[in-house]
């Protein structure tokens, strides 16, 4: 009987090519198997509890992952991850958990934030999107509140994906204003490929006057992603929580 | 009679050799002079409140530089200026003043900030100093109070400049704890040259119990560089401030 971990870790994603595997470039699952097998000394597959496309940043991410032998304790698996994984990839915690419990089928919500600096900022040129005109954030949270009376997300959808619904549960949607910045806080039980950043570019046409609450109540009602705006820039986007059935993990 | 203005930028030091123009490699200063002139059309100089090192940042700089005519309001100089500059130096605002004003030599005091990251964090790495062991932060804020008995900070200074003195009204320097984070602050009349990244490197030793603080003390008194501590990393150094006479600029 193999033995299951979770790992808690976080990653800057602007060096890479998104969380998932892919032939001839890099992603963080790559580097997380090849770090986990180095230490372990035996080869280690990791499920992720979602994927994040090119340039998404993770404050927060989880993998589970499944060995031979259990990991002793005096081996501080935490500490020897985290020098020999490179500096845009930090480990916080690693723990035994049943095995049935799944990174990406157990997680009950995830919530992503989506950074725009309203001023050039040296230093978050690559963790926000940089917008300097003026917005009207008040029609962008009358148009995200719009959000709670759907669960087909198809407009906000990556055409031809394998999932089998485009439904999602909304359960927070909402700009913050913070000095010199607007942080959209989005939750839900789970998000089609490239959402939040396709929700995000609509809401923003909202406030640039663009797109009128009718307009954007009409794109969601339609299902047509051709209809929505285009997706915003992926170095504003944090997955910033992902919740698990409290049983089941401290 | 030629025009002074005042200019308030802020930078990311990474891919800079410091602010100071030089041969054979790039500085904020060089950068600054040619977006000014392309700007302006006029080949413009400037003279920066003090100097930077290779890798350390300023989200609070000044430079004064003059011009042959005055520059239109129309002009925008400030939303030119950002959209010429590279993402990793803003400015907030370009003033005229008194042709009297020195962005040097008018400058009453310069406030530093050194942070150190106490956990592995991706989102900082360029920002800040990675140190994950315990430090005793009381004992080095004792030691930082020993700064306010002395004038000559030659213990901490580079050798063989220029400057006449090495003699600093330190102002304040204290220790912070904050969540993950120390934070030092340091204020002065002016600081010699590598001087808070020698301070910062010499009460880690404090901090790390290597050194009392009767040798840091010592270590002040005896004007010895060889006895301090080895500089601490630049990418943790930021300059946050520096003030003028009140009358002078708004």
């Amino acid at each position: 009987m193999p033995h299951r971990y979770f790992l808690q870790l976080s990653y800057k994603g602007t060096n890479y090519h998104g969380w998932q595997i892919q032939p001839n470039a890099i992603s963080v699952q790559e580097v997380m198997e090849d770090a986990l097998s180095k230490i372990l000394r035996e080869k280690i597959a990791v499920v992720g509890a979602g994927r994040t496309d090119t340039g998404v940043h993770a404050s927060f991410f989880v993998l589970h992952f499944d060995t031979e032998k259990k990991i002793p304790a005096h081996l501080d698996i935490v500490y020897k991850l985290n020098s020999f994984l490179p500096s845009d990839i930090a480990v916080q915690k690693v723990c035994g958990v049943d095995n049935e419990l799944h990174a990406r089928f157990s997680a009950t919500s995830r919530t992503y934030h989506y950074f725009i600096t309203t001023e050039k900022n040296p230093f978050i040129t690559e963790t926000s999107h940089k917008y300097l005109k003026p917005l009207d954030v008040a029609k962008m949270n009358k148009a995200a509140q719009i959000l709670f009376d759907y669960e087909d997300f198809t407009s906000f959808s990556r055409l031809h994906t394998d999932v089998k619904t485009n439904n999602c549960h909304i359960m927070q949607a909402e700009w913050k204003v913070e000095e010199k910045r607007l942080v959209f806080v989005i939750k839900a039980d789970r998000f089609l490929r490239n959402m939040v950043r396709a929700v995000v570019g609509t809401l923003l046409e909202v406030g640039k006057g663009k797109l009128s609450l009718n307009g954007f109540r009409d794109i969601v009602e339609n299902k047509d992603r051709g209809a929505a705006g285009a997706s915003a820039p992926a170095q504003g986007l944090f997955l910033v929580d992902i919740e698990y059935p409290e049983e089941s993990i401290q």
